[in-house]
This record gives structure tokens, sequence and C-alpha cells, in this order.
């Protein structure tokens, strides 16, 4: 499969160019960066491109590729529903072009919400314990808040009881945040790159799903998963969840 | 919801008439052990029968509760393609009970094992280690191989490469078992009670599921999420997985 | 050696008489609950007790025992400074005699806390997760808090900086309790028992201490361990710490 | 405090160059590599060195450094007997001057097998479990190894019977490999580092102790812990345990 990049000379390209040149079933024909003319996909018979460029030169990426039977999987960020209008517009002018857009390619990281979701309706208890490197300026990260409300959300739907807690006397802040009942946690460690650790209770067991970050890469699995998949679903697919048979 | 349990006074009986007990949406109406007559179910208006019995007494249960349009959950082992072909005529004789015969009650286990096969064709490692109390006389568990054979068969169908491996100098044994490919480690440990651990690595990541038995009473949730549903599930339903949205 | 358990009937006396039973370098010759004369202990040639009774028995006990030329490991609560005194006079008056008395027996929460402290001065973080059942009233643990004072304390003593921690924008709670300058967290969890995580790190690496209850009888092996060594301390010691060169 | 490192240039040495110049005590005053002369030291008025350099240029360097009252931190490998010798007589001509080589600068590796030859007295069973990256060669890890050796070695001396292990019925491999009777399980991951777990455990508990490196660099604080302290050690120490107070 011919694929070619979109901000090829960036941190995030970078490292996608390197995982396409690595993998035997991929084949790496174009490599394009700021300024460059996109007819480069063309004549090099770009089957699938992988953009993560900018909010400012997506969209006439995308409206390039499509109108070029070419099958698109986009890391870049700053859509909303009007673009994703936009983008579904093209793919139908486009029969079978297939375009991912997804806002996270850490496949542990997509695998362990949708986990959670699915165990969620069968236990008691619920908790997020996430640890990352000392200068992340929020706490909980987005993914745990994410997570927890995903959690909370799969627990309304069954009908469960809140979670039983005879806490009485407790040192502010001990039993973390609550995001919608569901008690999260964040711990900022010097070392550590980016953890998540989602435990369920019920009767004499428990069931914990942990995500470990260790290096800057963790994406490329997910966008390679993407590339190979992306002609396999025609029209435009937002999250990477279905991709994984979720 | 009206419950009774068949082999109440058993140590397996017995845990699941006291969660019966304290689940405020089940009424616990009849305990029935050897000897006891069944009709005292249908005196009682039991809507469901939980069978926690022998293999020579369950089949006599399964028919009278079938005919008598009680659902019925059964663990009680020894079942055979035969058996089930008889349970499947009985059902259909009596339009709209419905039957759950599970091996394995702890949803922390099923739910490993379920994950384990969704995640396995987006990682290049997996690998199970399980701890167990060393009073235990097979290594791997049967359920650490159940979670190995798992994985090995959602690789095969993805047509994933073996794993990397650039071992050239080991300690005998120091890989764990190969079981299809996939390497299971036992731990043995006084103070421990039952825990599977299944880790799944690809670039710059790792996801870890991992299940804890604290106590012998783990069973006692499954059963409770058996009776609550099966009049849900018509006919005869084998293994918990389905009831769990699998 | 001969042993003789005080309080031989309660929930943990029972436990440590089991204990002795199951230990074969220890022979159980007494067993003395609330109403029995103290003078069996003599008769039998008790060499060593162990006293789980009450703030209102154990006095009396000691003073009998002491002056018998019995050694004594006592995990009864509701000593003070004025209590201490009294035992080491009656030390003092009775040659070679070994008093042990220990506010907590769980030889890997001990561990936990002496490691905590040898650790912590060598890490830029620090931070403390512990886990419960439900049922537990106050958050966080009397241990935990202990643990994270001992690595304040430690830290203080190294004249480390603060722990870095960029958060600028937090959910209420989600950093923890702040104690002495260490986060500590807590979870609970239906189906656990009792469970503390201290976790350490610095550049490029984290160091992890762990301890897992499982069921209510974990003080057995450290009452055991009393009982063997008690006779080479003579006089009184507190806290389990010397017992296991810490 | 002014520090030279030798060997500069190389991968180890300019991590240590960065860390010298991020810590706010220390100042960097020497960037010594192959083919430059030692004179900069005494020049720039070093007061401690950091030799990461080879087993030829090693003794050289420290004959310089120890005659010219330089303090001197060593990482470079193939030091044997003869050499340490050697080491210590030029200390003995040279008052106050301290050095130490250290085989191991990982500060949660050194003290993972502290702890653990401290714990393991306390315990009735404990296994080591390792995880690397599949491009690892050996199986155990040579830390894994040593850990392993220092838990078997404690035992002997606190005269414990072997490990409980009722296993019959075993496939290849699953218990690990026997290192003086300490089972030690290696896990090959893609996407993780080096990791290593000890788990000790007796009645109703478990302690468990992990070290986790995530980046190539978890050398550097021992290497500054090692600068910080030299000149309080006067003459040779091997491994940097004495300075983690241990």
């Amino acid at each position: 499969m011919k694929v070619g990049v979109l901000g090829a000379k960036g941190r995030v390209g970078s490292a996608v160019v390197a995982g396409v040149k690595a993998a035997e079933d991929l084949e790496l024909v174009a490599e394009i960066d700021h300024g460059d003319s996109l007819d480069a996909l063309v004549e090099t018979g770009t089957e699938v491109i992988v953009d993560f460029t900018t909010p400012n030169a997506v969209m006439d990426n995308l409206e390039y590729c499509i109108s070029h039977g070419i099958h698109c999987v986009v890391g870049t960020t700053g859509f909303d529903d009007e673009r994703y209008e936009q983008v579904r517009r093209w793919c139908a002018e486009s029969d079978g072009v297939g375009v991912l857009i997804a806002p996270n390619f850490a496949i542990s990281a997509v695998l362990t919400m949708a986990f959670a979701k699915q165990a969620a309706p069968f236990f008691e208890s619920a908790e997020v314990v996430e640890y990352h490197h000392p200068n992340k300026l929020d706490a909980p990260s987005g993914t745990a808040i994410k997570t927890a409300q995903g959690i909370a959300g799969a627990r309304r739907e069954a009908g469960l009881d809140p979670m039983p807690d005879a806490t009485e006397q407790s040192l502010d802040g001990a039993r973390g945040a609550n995001v919608d009942g569901v008690h999260v946690h964040a711990v900022r460690m010097t070392g550590m790159v980016a953890h998540e650790e989602v435990i369920f209770g019920t009767q004499d067991q428990s069931l914990t799903i942990r995500q470990d970050s260790y290096g800057r890469d963790s994406f490329v699995p997910g966008v390679l998963t993407g590339v190979r998949q992306v002609a396999d679903y025609p029209g435009l697919t937002i999250g990477l969840d279905k991709y994984l048979g979720l």
C-alpha cells in the first residue's frame, strides 16, 4: 500500500514517516510539508495519506485527496460539526473513499476507555487513577475525565446504585475528584510519562485495566492500523473505535 | 423476583443463599438440598432457580424446573453435548423458559478473557502471568491456558506475525510455558488467592488487564447477574458472555 | 518454645492460637481468656505469652508474666508513656525478660513504611495511594498518613526541595490529600481488603513499594516472629522494626 | 561543587553532562573526551570527576585525578580485584580523596535489590518477574538473577525452609527459571524498557517491590548522588549501597 505523509517534517509526522518506513506491508511514496505541492501524491500513486498538519491546512488537503480518490487518516485537530459535514459531502461525491478522523490514536488508551464502559455495569465500585510527569498543567488528565464519564454513563444506563462509600472522616482531597460520581485520582511523578489505571470491584474480586505510555510515539501503531483499514470503511469515520472492533 | 437455591447447604450454594438474601431486588423463597422435594419450588412461586448440585442430580432438577416454567441458572459441572441437547429439547417444549449454564461465574475473569481476545490483534506482544496460592496442583491455571489460547486464536485470525523475541541465552524456564505461541508464567505465593494478568505491548505503550480474586465467593455477583437476566434469554445459553454484553 | 495465648477466645487471639499450633517450632501450652487464672502459665512452663486482651487487663497480665520470667509479645492497645515506664521498671527488676509491644504486626506494612523512609531521600517525587473496602470510615488510612509523614521527615532531613508539580488547572481533590507535602490518595473498592502503594520517581525511573492484605489474619506472621525473637531482646521494645533488622 | 566529565561525548557521558548542567548545586567546569589533556581538570579547579570512558583509559584517569586530589565517581567497566587494589594504593597516598566505583547507578534498581534482601527472611514465598523490550538477548536479566541470589542467600542465613509449592502437573517452563531455589520469570514485551518486580508472600499478605526504567538515562540521578557525597567517603568504595544508607 502506497502511503503519503502530510506534515512530514513535524514531530508527529516524522514519527509516522519512520513507522511507515519500518512496516513491511506499507510503502512510503510521498513526504509533504508546508509549501510542497499536493500533486506529488497523484504523481506517486499515493493510495492513503496521513495528515498531521494544522487546522488551517487540513481542509484543503482533504478536499484534494478525497476528490482524487485517496483515502485519508487524520490526526490534525480543530474539527467541529461543520467541518465533519463538509467532509461527508466531499466523500459523498467521491464514491468509496474512506476518511478516518480521530482525536486519539493511542490504541491502548482507546481500548482502556472502551473496556471500562463495557465492564462498568457489572461492578459496585469503579475509580480511576492516572499518573503523569510533573510538568502536566491539568489534573486529572482529559483522558481520565473522559474515562470516568464513560463509566458514569454506563452505570446510569444499567440503573446501578451509587457506589458504596462509608467515609465519614476525610482529609481534604483524599478521596479524589468526583467526576459524575466516579472518583478520579491524579499522581504527578518525575520519570513517569502517561499512565492510566481503571479499577473495578465487586464481591471478593477486582478488575484492573491499565494503560502505560512509555514514550511520545505511542500514536504510531494506531495510525498504521488506520492506514491499513481505511479503504474498508468508505465515507467519514470519527474515532478509532470501529477499526478496533469496538 | 422469587429465587430458589438448589444445593443450598453446600459451600457454594450457601454463598449464593447469602448473596440472594443480601440483594434488595431478589427474594429467597426456597432452599433445597439433597433429599428435599422440588415441589416446594412450585408452591412458593419460584421464578428462577440457581443450581449448584451434582452431575447426578442436575438433569432431574432441570427437567422439573423447565417443565414448570421456572428459569434456571446452573453452575453444576459435568455437562457435555448430549446433555446440552437434552436441555435444548426441554426448552423447546416450554416456551419462554431461559436456562443459563456457565463453567465460570467470576465476572472479572470472564471479562479478562473477553477483553484479551478483543485487544490481541492490535499488539505485537502478549504474555500472561498468573499468581496463585502454593497449594495449587497445576501450573499454569486452566484459566490462564484458556486466556492464552484465546489470544493465540485472535492473533491467527488477524494474520499477525509471531511475537518478537531476541532471546539467545536463557535459563531453563525463564521465558515461561509456550501455549500456542503465547508465553505464560505461573507464580506460586503464600497469601495470594487467584490472580491473572494479561499484558499487551506495542510501540511506546502497554495495556494490562488484571483480575484479582481476594476470596472464595467471587462467583456470587456473576450468579446474581444470571438470575436477573435469565428471563430475557429464552432457551439455552452456555457461558456468561452474552449476559455481559460481550 | 512453649507459648501461652492471653485473650485466646477473641477473634485476634484465636488466629494467634491457630498460628502457634501450625508452627512446628512452637508448642501451645496455655489458652487463657477472661476469668481464667494466670497460674496456668507457670504450671505449664510457658516461656512466652502473646497478649491480645484489653487495656483493662493487659497491665496485670504483664506484671504477672514479667515477675515470673515469662517473655511477652503484646498487641493489646491503650499504651501511653506512663504505661511504658511501668513496664520498663518491671523489666528492670526481672533480669533478662523481653517484652515486645507493637501497634502493628503486619510485617508487609511495617516493611513498607521502613523502606519508604529509606528510599525517600533519593527521589524527586513521592506519593501514596491506598486502597480499602468501602466500609472504612476514615480516608486516608492511618497507615497511609504515617507513611507519608515518614517520607516527609526523611525528605526534610535530606534537605530536598519541594516536589515538582506544574498543576495549574485542577478539579477539586484530584491531586489527593496533602500530608506534610506528600500527596495521598484513597481508593474505596468493594472486594478489596487493605492495600497500600508508595511510588517514588526520579529521572527515567520509578520505584513502587506495595503492600496487599488479602485477609484479616495478616498480623499472625509478625506475632510469630515476635515470639521467636523476644528472648533475644531483654527489656522493653516498642514496635516490630528492630526484630525485622530495620 | 566543580565537576568534570570524562568520556563527555559518549552516550552515557553526555547524559551525565546534561544532568550536571541541570543541577543547581553543581557546576560543570570540564568536558574531557578521547585525546583531550587531563590538565584541564586542574586548571579549572575540578573537585569531582565522573568517568564513563573505557577499560583502557580509566586507570590512567584515576591515577591522575587521585594524585591531584580530585574525587572520582566511576561507571566505567572492567574492574577486577587487581585494579581495585591499585586504586586503594593510590588513595592511601593521597589522603582524603574519595573514589566510588559502581557497576549500577540506577538508584531504583539498587534499592530494589537491597530491600529484597532485607525482606526475604520474613516471607514464606518470594519470586521475581522481570519485563524487558524484546531485543534483549538474555533471559532472565542479570539484575534479576542477582536479585534472586540475594534473596536465596538471605533465606539461607535465616534458616528458612524451602518455599511451599504443591505443583504436580506443569507445562514446561510455567514455573520459571530456578535460581538458587527462587523462581524467576522473564517477560519480553514491545514498548517496555526495563522493569523488575519482586514479590514476597506470607499469611494473608504480600509485599511487592517494583522498579521501572522508562528511559535510557536512569543512571543519572545515581551518578549525581555519587558526585554530591564522594568527598564524604575517603578511600575506595565499591557499589552505591553505602551512599544510599544501605
